[in-house]
């Protein structure tokens, strides 16, 4: 019986039409941040599984693929544990291994460092449009700068990233986890609930405000608490945050970011105050900000101040923000949008017959590569004008029949002339 | 307590010259690989366990990792076996999936199809040196030409692609498994034997002509049969193939390969006829290869033909044939040689003061950028002699110290002028 070939359930093929087009998203936004300063370093998609579990990573880590222990006697029964089954995880985000990477090779790396990683992490999400389970994400991190100028650096070279490979009038979204728990605070609300009025906060885009107010009324301080909240969230703006009695660092972080992000987007694209952003990681504890574009009811990037991190593995606290662009739904909007057409490569197809000694005919393919054709070289069938119709048909731009042509023939197909 | 920064074991973290280095390499690759007609295409790292462990991937079956189910109970008793336990393994190698894949999507890509793949594989291998867990490859492979002229045209890309990243001097090792399974029978070994003596045969490289003598005199053949194997192994030339009573289609083909390719490699690099090569995989059917490359006891590419694979996933035989480069030993190759300098960037340190607008020092950043540098924005320390010590010791080669400098200045650092 033949074998099922579909891909595991949340994953995909990537066909070649596709491919072009990643492959250049992927050097266009490599070369913006490189021109930027940052270092491109890569980290291994395997982390040890203790580590994973305990990153603060929110709702990730219960879509954890977690790898058997290998070439050990494992504890079979009823209580076995995921700890005793596994040793490994795969890499939920690029987050949490940079700030191991960073404490593994320190004294290799500069002082601020800025970071790229551009890489798949896998999460056993529930599949969806727009949503799988192995995803590329392109991250850059600053480490070692705790001032708020870092993330003006980060936010305008990823915003020079999404306008290089075409987008424009996307709006990155700002707020600060201590402004979102003072605001949480003046509501009534205890140390220890906001955590849960974090969760419902951020399902504002899924359910809307009237639906965030009917499960905030659930809490402790009922439909008035709920209100007083939503009130205050609705009536804060970035020009009057100074003075609400909120975390006076974090206002003038976020009030400095705004005016000198004002400045850098010259109007190409919006930077907005929201205090109802949470994002979900637990280990943010600054700034935060994501980038909305058009109807797209999801974020095409996020990122944030994550200071406590890195001091999980050394004494030393080292400040930390990144910012990551979320390269599946990149793609999927500029195909939606039908700006993902590959760049016509000049393919040519050098067809031969097998009596033609195979080596000529690589040197021919070899002098018309020179001439800047991508060569293909093929055995020609006998129903040569059905051959010549399929190969237009496959994107070929160009022929070329061994022993019988003296010039490059020009095919009709999609992409021919 | 501070946890443990290293990364899982057998895994590395890649440091930011070395991922210059890579992507160099690697861009290096894609580009030989693509001007030859070759597509890229992308799997994804999970593949189905049932899959993997029906895929004849010889002792590569040993060390996959694999991956917990999620969300439905444990079967967690003594008799459980890993695919009580598991569902999706990590995928050993790139031929397997693109055989999948091509089952999976045939009706959207050319015949032949000449894909191109590059990404990482995972096997759970003792870690030794050159050897990792996690590991790039970078394979081309071509579908639906069940020609010899296919192999020539691999081979000849696969050395292209060698030479264009800084190789020569490599040797081609050529065999074919139906002229080993020949050998075999001529020298008195049963078909369900050739198994066995394959893989002692592999061992060759390992314990030498004598080691392999031993252990082949253990069969039942005794010291007889094993001396006569060896003895026909070591009398076989490509220029007596024929009339050996061997399999004339592979006789041909391995003939006409090694004088296309004496001819197309024109001194460069060596191909030869190695009548001992076996390679571990169960899958291969025909001509298979090896290149080893100065006195390295490791191939750094291989490959071979596998005609039967794709069958296993629809009910028309496909031929293929596949050629591998090893992306870690070329790496660890260059960088033992000295030849892994990344090219000197021109990078240029912008040192501002806190008081400074940010939004003008981006800007200033910009209009540098302009200028062919990349350029990273930093604070001013108060040390500044100190810091520009270390920032020449992190390989920026200008600086511009904003509000002071009205030129770049060009720093003496290791890649400085």
């Amino acid at each position: 019986m033949a074998k099922n070939a579909t891909p595991v359930r949340g994953t995909r093929d990537i066909l070649p039409d596709e491919m072009i087009v990643r492959d250049r998203l992927e050097a266009a936004i490599l070369k913006t941040y490189t021109t930027h300063g940052f270092q491109r370093i890569e980290t291994p998609a395997l982390e040890s599984l203790e580590l994973l579990l305990d990153s603060e990573g929110g709702e990730n880590l219960k879509m954890l693929f977690t790898i058997l222990k290998r070439g050990e006697k494992l504890q079979l029964d009823e209580n076995a544990s995921v700890m005793d089954l596994c040793d490994i995880g795969l890499r939920y985000d690029l987050t949490l291994p940079l700030s191991r990477f960073y404490s593994n090779n320190r004294q290799h790396l500069p002082m601020p460092f800025k970071a790229i990683q551009i890489g798949n992490v896998y999460r056993a999400e529930r599949p969806q449009k727009g949503r799988f389970r192995s995803f590329k994400q392109c991250d850059i991190d600053i480490i070692g700068d705790g001032s708020w100028q870092a993330e003006v650096e980060l936010i305008d070279t990823t915003a020079k990233a999404l306008q290089e490979i075409g987008f424009e009038n996307f709006t990155v979204r700002i707020n600060d986890r201590r402004i979102l728990t003072g605001m949480m605070a003046k509501a009534g609300y205890e140390t220890e609930q906001m955590g849960a009025v974090s969760v419902i906060l951020d399902k504002l885009d899924k359910i809307g405000a009237q639906g965030v107010l009917e499960e905030l009324s659930a809490m402790e301080q009922g439909p008035e608490g709920a209100q007083r909240l939503l009130d205050l969230a609705e009536g804060l703006s970035a020009g009057d945050l100074k003075g609400q009695g909120l975390d006076e660092t974090a206002v003038e972080g976020l009030v400095g970011t705004m005016e000198a992000m004002e400045q850098l987007s010259q109007g190409k694209y919006q930077v907005s105050f929201d205090p109802t952003l949470v994002r979900g990681m637990g280990y943010y504890t600054g700034m935060i900000f994501e980038v909305s574009y058009g109807p797209y009811g999801f974020s095409i990037a996020g990122g944030g101040r994550y200071d406590g991190l890195i001091g999980k593995f050394s004494k030393q606290s080292v400040p930390a923000v990144g910012f990551s662009i979320g390269f599946e739904r990149i793609v999927t909007i500029l195909q939606e949008e039908g700006r993902s057409r590959s760049d016509a490569l000049q393919r040519l197809a050098l067809l031969y017959d097998e009596t033609d000694p195979v080596a000529r005919v690589v040197e021919k393919a070899d002098q018309l590569r020179e001439g800047g054709f991508a060569v293909s070289v093929m055995k020609a069938k006998k129903k040569l004008g059905k051959q010549i119709g399929q190969l237009e048909e496959a994107g070929f731009t160009h022929l070329w029949i061994f022993g019988r042509d003296e010039e490059v023939q020009t095919l009709g197909g999609p992409n021919g002339s």
